[in-house]
């Protein structure tokens, strides 16, 4: 594990250092007249040791789709600025998603709302929407901006069907998955999209990128469910066992119903469904799911879908397209394997 | 002055009508795929019983830049989506404002953030949002979304700054005017001058038109202040009082202020500053600000800004122009007569 995750940072960290510096300068920028205290709110929030993966994933398929590598820098200038506009969403929605779930921390220190309060953590994370919708719509054109809003109302939708489902304990796979594009994977797939748009991409490339982006999302989303269950606390910075407590059906959780028996089912679904239970019964529903291969399972889903994603790439067959194939093979592998 | 609101009601009619169509084709096939609570929040919170002031602005200012009045079917349409963007985006801020401030209504009924909770208050406002600069940026292009991101930011920035000026009781006039033109007054100049820019209006024009709706904005926001300490709640749908019992430096209070002796000054700043005062202080607090004019002032203030706005529109001085600049001066007239 520790190979995969040093070969790739060391494959990605010129670009993941271009894309702090783009933010540093852009951000600095866009609230050069603002309040102090609303520039404090957005670099609190966006500079938390977050991974990039968004902007990282638009620069690789804006590459990969790229015809020549002598791209100008005006427009290398113009794809960072597209790039970062998705760390900016994905900041909103974590500004926003931990006033909703009252979430005092966020990757290992206090969150937004913990720190600075609700009215700062609602408004940065609209601030930061406001921006990224700016960036795509004013670089990528409108059909950039389609694909971004797309996927923005997607999330909304996802939160909602997750609302619904919240109450629905007879979820099935089709359910989860639906739930789970909305949420994280539609995003996922417009950064590729995207970035495979402005580098110049047919729409063969374009679809074949956006397919390898829905994957990699998807198993990223599952493995957080993992992580949910089977993380380190130290390695994660949060603690296991907030979707059980919220009584989530999670992946893991729908695979093991579908196998257990009558007793066991009945006994997870009650331990997931009574309130108290949910606070003292997490390792009675771990040791439940892991009798019934529930985590194994997902995993193998998970590792499947990248499979399959990574195989799509094959349509970048030239000798160029090589290494930023084998970047995004890494990447896909690491979202299996990380730990946090 | 219902002759003036009549008047105004029968000229605008036909383009209230077509801004609500529109919202209700535009609301519906944007949510046709979602999940069906988000489409009733939509709906719940943009069907209240609004003015529709800010996209009866983008139609009035195109049609008063246009240089023809053969616009075909397809510009009409997009014009109109255009329009409806600014109701969103209001929309949105409304929201948010909302769980901001734990209002319970909004207009004279239960706000959304009452009826469906926060998560669907917080997420149904980044829906709209979204679909807000999606159809500014499509059909503007990247003008009018730079225009508009700037009104949004200003927004932000502006509540901040109220943030801020919450607890400074030395506020004066200039603060309190850039606070307005942030919160308010910038998105109305907005409104005003995309729809000119989308007309067709040149740069003479079109910073003509923008100058009309800071001032109409600005004018709008003094006569909510004074509504605050003078509506009539069967109205305006709200209860008098609340910027008082925030102790929020209002323009009549600031000007009211500047003119009191050092007792009634002392003691007036002493009602908006103590907890239990505020509940129990808004009637001598208003006698206060009446002994010093604070409100004939402030309503002098607004009448002078709507004055200077309208003269401003002098430069549209052709026969095809007299009936929409009519508008717009009745309009004007009217944001200084309305009594909710």
């Amino acid at each position: 594990m520790n190979s995969t995750k040093e070969q790739l940072m060391t494959a990605i960290a010129p670009e993941v250092e271009k894309i702090e510096l783009a933010m540093r300068s852009d951000l600095a920028a866009a609230s050069s007249d603002c309040d102090p205290l609303l520039a404090e709110v957005l670099n609190y929030g966006i500079f938390n040791g977050g991974k990039r993966l968004r902007p990282l994933l638009v620069l690789l398929a804006a590459r990969l789709a790229a015809t020549s590598d002598t791209a100008d820098e005006k427009s290398q200038r113009e794809l960072l600025l597209l790039a970062i506009a998705f760390e900016y969403l994905h900041g909103a929605t974590l500004y926003h998603d931990d006033v909703i779930d009252q979430a005092a921390t966020r990757r290992g220190k206090a969150s937004v709302v913990q720190e600075f309060g609700e009215i700062a953590a609602i408004l940065g994370g609209d601030f930061l929407h406001s921006r990224s919708m700016f960036l795509i719509g004013s670089i990528g054109g409108s059909m950039a901006l389609e694909i971004f809003c797309h996927a923005t109302n997607a999330m909304v939708d996802g939160e909602f069907l997750q609302l619904r489902n919240a109450r629905n304990y007879n979820l099935n796979e089709a359910d989860y998955f639906s739930a789970v594009q909305g949420k994280t994977a539609l995003l996922i797939a417009a950064t590729c999209e995207i970035g495979a748009l402005v580098g110049g991409a047919t729409a063969a490339e374009q679809k074949c990128l956006a397919g390898y982006g829905l994957g990699l999302g998807t198993a990223f989303q599952i493995v957080d469910d993992l992580l949910d269950y089977q993380g380190d606390e130290a390695s994660t910075g949060k603690a296991v066992g907030n979707d059980f407590q919220e009584g989530k059906m999670t992946l893991p959780v729908i695979l093991a119903l579908n196998k257990a028996g009558s007793v066991d089912r009945e006994r997870l679904l009650f331990l997931l469904k009574d309130e108290d239970l949910r606070k003292t019964g997490f390792a009675e529903a771990s040791a439940l799911i892991e009798k019934y291969d529930g985590f194994a399972a997902s995993r193998k889903m998970a590792e499947s879908i990248v499979a399959e994603a990574v195989s799509g790439l094959k349509i970048f067959a030239g000798e160029k397209a090589v290494q930023t194939v084998s970047v995004l093979r890494v990447l896909a592998e690491y979202v299996l394997l990380r730990n946090k």
